[in-house]
């Protein structure tokens, strides 16, 4: 239903319009600018010409849509013309009756039925495999930590490893303090507590981090390592002792948290804690040191898609691209991830149609009701409406502009729906529905608990965000800031807008990057260590 | 009503017993191990002897209690008898019936009349006027921000500041990047959004970064830079560019903010970013390199009060130092907050009837009420109850317990109200009630944003605790904690435990180190660079 339509990505003369499906019976003016009145469209269109100016990334009418009828965009209605509208036409948001902002109830649940595409196979990257199966992008020591009391200490410890023990242990990319803001100070038995407890257990347990888990508590602290992770919920390899035989040692070991606890009477001096940190840390390290990246298949990339400083070309060029290279994953059997509660709201319709199964349509209905309730009560109005920036870039309407987040997603049935704060299970491919906030950093953050490897952010005003946990791989929806921007943005998209490339070939190039990044290539992010704080989702009061 | 009783901090034999005022009827048993039967309680008590065994902590009746009457501590019913409690008798939680928790409802409004003590002049410390009259303890650049976004890009730029441009300023102590997690993603036009923004205002402002203020700001972000600092809000030292002559200049730039905007479209590059941080920087460091310490009074203090990992020792011995402290701060013309919400909540009588006013009883009233329905809206009951934790530590109940987190208030008439979020002007001096949640980090972030420019932190379990903005003094409850953690914690209060110091004389003792820290020497998590987060107060949804 949302199938960027590539054949139509295309220059003619110096006219560029891009339509997003064949269906579309209104598309996008690319040019800077705008097009003046008379401009012919050229060759897919026949000898349609302008029948007055239109402004850059606004709508253009293909055929002639009579009073009444739907104007197509993304394959779905954004609005009804209020009057004929003759091709040519430029459509604004004036010519049109909105759509109303969808209720939850009476929706589409898994109506759209569509054929499974060829599988994708032979693609392969080279990653770090796990003992539960996973595969890491990056090979990192994280240390979990149990409350921001801690923060401080961990800081200063982080920096003794990087420079005293990193150079020792060449095969580690890096040490992370998994820091926060959560752990005490907050209604821990609150309804909602779970959220933000059980992201912080699943991202300690993401894929980049190899399994190795060691935490810093303080001791008094609300959320206790053991809450944090209760047995069972991890798996450390075996830590052999000295002098201990390797298969006792394992089994008594390998459910065993391996916590510094700064409180611990043991520890004299704040020297103590930072060289308790430290021998932990080595124990890990030693282990992490002795991992090797081995071919696996692309099936193994978990990756989670985000936008964020959006603009009117995020939904032409540098989300359909991401949404055509999410269907190559979903082909290639991997996992793909996309978000942002807000954002698709007013276009709930388009997901519960796309529902793998009736299930998983009323999981989408289940999530988004609830975060319905969850601004309702913060008194914040649930009806993002498009601003005037928006009507200005061209967004007639919040269907519009939710339906140029939602195709990030690509065509795929949407496979699984998860919950913030949960891990995806090895078995949950394909692409996923996973629900949280549009908040670029908290976004980020549930992705990483859901076990994203690989993390792929558009960007249309520009953003410098960067991941210590994961890499992250920006795409420009434009040249003109991909140029600016020539260091920070790993992709420009806007290479679609200019004609030079179409949405099918931005979408492989995508693809490709992604399997080289995962192998190992740096991310311009990476390149200069920029790194954003982990930002927790807790609708729970603090206290 | 709460004056601690330094006469009866003292020990005799082997009894150690600390009384906190002199109309109270029980006492706390201060050996490690409790006393046993038949211990004499020595003189003060005449020929008092302990009818049974007291834990540590515990309560030991100093005269017969009938049937009936208020078991008096801190001066206040913290319940009543259930039975005639003879002198010498372990005053537990089973003999006792409960206060009810205080609705906030017909509560005494400004009730207690308490001659003015006399004032304390000649105290002084070294410090860093500002323009506006304010004093600084410490000589820091901030670099405020508008936006998560941006704290990667700060934190590269602060890096190299300090390796780079500090050596050259040696008057300068240090460079602090204002990270947060506000800014987008956020409800920003929400009923509570202005606590989180005018927080970050008022932190901008705070004295230790002498009224020099530099942002960088995103660009697209929702919390613009003019919507943080308007004009009116703030009032640079005048710029003077190179060629222009002095006054002019001056009117020209004061009021117009310092901003690096990432998105400007002169950015060409990373680098191009950080270069223009580093020149902004520079600008601001050449100023605040000129200034130097001077003799300042005492009544210059702004000292926040927070107590966190609590033990049964923090409302004997921390908590009535620092509340000793307050009142000498008090009396020197100073300003003390306190604060924590939830942890006063439940002795709310005792704060109203303190109040200076009628008025500032009010405030007390609506901040707190506040408070309620802001955790009701989260489904969060409000009463902090006791926990098995707290009865084991001696705590019969939540009266008792919230007076021994306010005793850190001393008890001078409560002058002033400040909501979350707000900056005091010079004129609201005295104590003042902040109100903040108790979250550590929390309502230090809110303090800072008060104003704050010496933190006093009591501990019983231990923190490593620290800011960057501001000086944290630490206080441990126990000797045995200050013996483990020597350094980090800067003050034993637990010397009266002991019966080696008594409350006035530790008061007295932390008063004097408060001047020395607050003109240059270090804390000890200082010393460590030992720097907690800043934590909004968000009690709106995030998007
Ligand atoms: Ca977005
Ligand atoms: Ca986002
Ligand atoms: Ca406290
Ligand atoms: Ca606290
Ligand atoms: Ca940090």
């Amino acid at each position: 239903m949302i199938a960027p339509d590539p054949s139509f990505s295309q220059k003619s003369m110096h006219a560029i319009i891009i339509r997003m499906q064949a269906t579309d019976n209104v598309a996008i003016v690319a040019n800077e600018g705008g097009l003046p009145a008379g401009t012919a469209l050229g060759a897919p269109h026949g000898d349609l010409t302008l029948r007055e100016k239109v402004p850059q990334a606004h709508k253009v009418a293909l055929v002639d849509i009579p009073q009444g009828a739907a104007v197509l965009r993304y394959g779905v209605p954004i609005g009804y013309a209020k009057a004929d509208i003759p091709a040519g036409s430029w459509v604004h948001e004036r010519l049109l009756d909105m759509p109303a902002a969808r209720e939850l109830q009476g929706l589409p649940m898994a109506t759209v039925k569509r054929p499974t595409p060829e599988p994708l196979t032979g693609y392969t990257f080279e990653g770090y495999r796990n003992p539960d199966g996973s595969v890491g992008t990056r090979n990192l020591l994280a240390i979990t930590t149990t409350v921001q009391c801690v923060a401080g200490v961990v800081d200063v410890a982080v920096e003794r490893i990087r420079k005293e023990l990193l150079p020792k242990y060449p095969n580690v990319d890096g040490v992370v303090g998994l820091e926060h803001t959560y752990g005490c100070g907050v209604a821990i038995d609150a309804p909602e507590a779970p959220i933000p407890i059980r992201t912080l257990r699943n991202i300690s347990l993401n894929p980049n981090f190899g399994g190795e888990v060691m935490v810093v508590s303080l001791g008094c602290e609300k959320l206790q390592p053991d809450r944090l992770l209760p047995p069972g919920s991890f798996r450390n390899i075996p830590i052999r002792q000295p002098g201990e035989s390797g298969s006792s040692a394992s089994e008594q070991n390998d459910d065993k948290l391996d916590v510094v606890c700064l409180q611990d009477s043991a520890h004299i001096g704040f020297m103590s804690m930072i060289d308790d940190i430290m021998v932990t840390a080595k124990r890990h390290l030693e282990r992490l040191n002795a991992r090797r990246r081995e071919t696996v298949p692309a099936s193994e990339l978990v990756v989670g898609v985000q936008c964020g400083g959006s603009d009117a070309f995020s939904g032409v060029t540098a989300n359909p691209a991401v949404g055509y290279m999410a269907d190559l994953l979903v082909r290639a059997g991997a996992t793909i991830m996309f978000s942002e509660n807000t954002e698709v709201r007013d276009a709930v319709e388009q997901l519960t149609s796309r529902a793998a199964t009736p299930a998983v349509a009323e999981e989408i209905v289940r999530e988004l009701g609830w975060y319905d309730q969850y601004l309702e009560r913060g008194r914040v109005d649930r009806a993002a409406n498009t601003t005037p920036g928006n009507k200005a870039g061209g967004l007639s309407n919040i269907v519009e502009k939710a339906m140029g987040s939602i195709i990030k997603s690509g065509t795929a049935p949407i496979a699984h729906v998860l919950s913030p704060g949960n891990k995806l299970s090895r078995e949950q491919r394909g692409l996923v529905y996973a629900a949280t906030p549009a908040s670029d950093f908290i976004c980020g953050t549930l992705q990483l608990a859901a076990g994203m490897n690989l993390h792929v952010f558009t960007t249309g005003r520009g953003t410098p965000y960067g991941l210590a946990e994961c890499p992250v791989v920006k795409v420009a929806t434009r040249t003109e800031l991909a140029k600016r921007w020539h260091d920070l943005m790993d992709v420009n998209a806007g290479r679609v807008a200019d004609g030079e490339l179409t949405i099918e070939e931005a979408g492989w190039e995508l693809f490709r990057l992604l399997l080289d990044v995962a192998s190992g290539k740096k991310t311009w992010a990476e390149q200069w260590k920029l790194h954003n704080s982990l930002v927790l989702f807790n609708p729970a009061p603090i206290t």
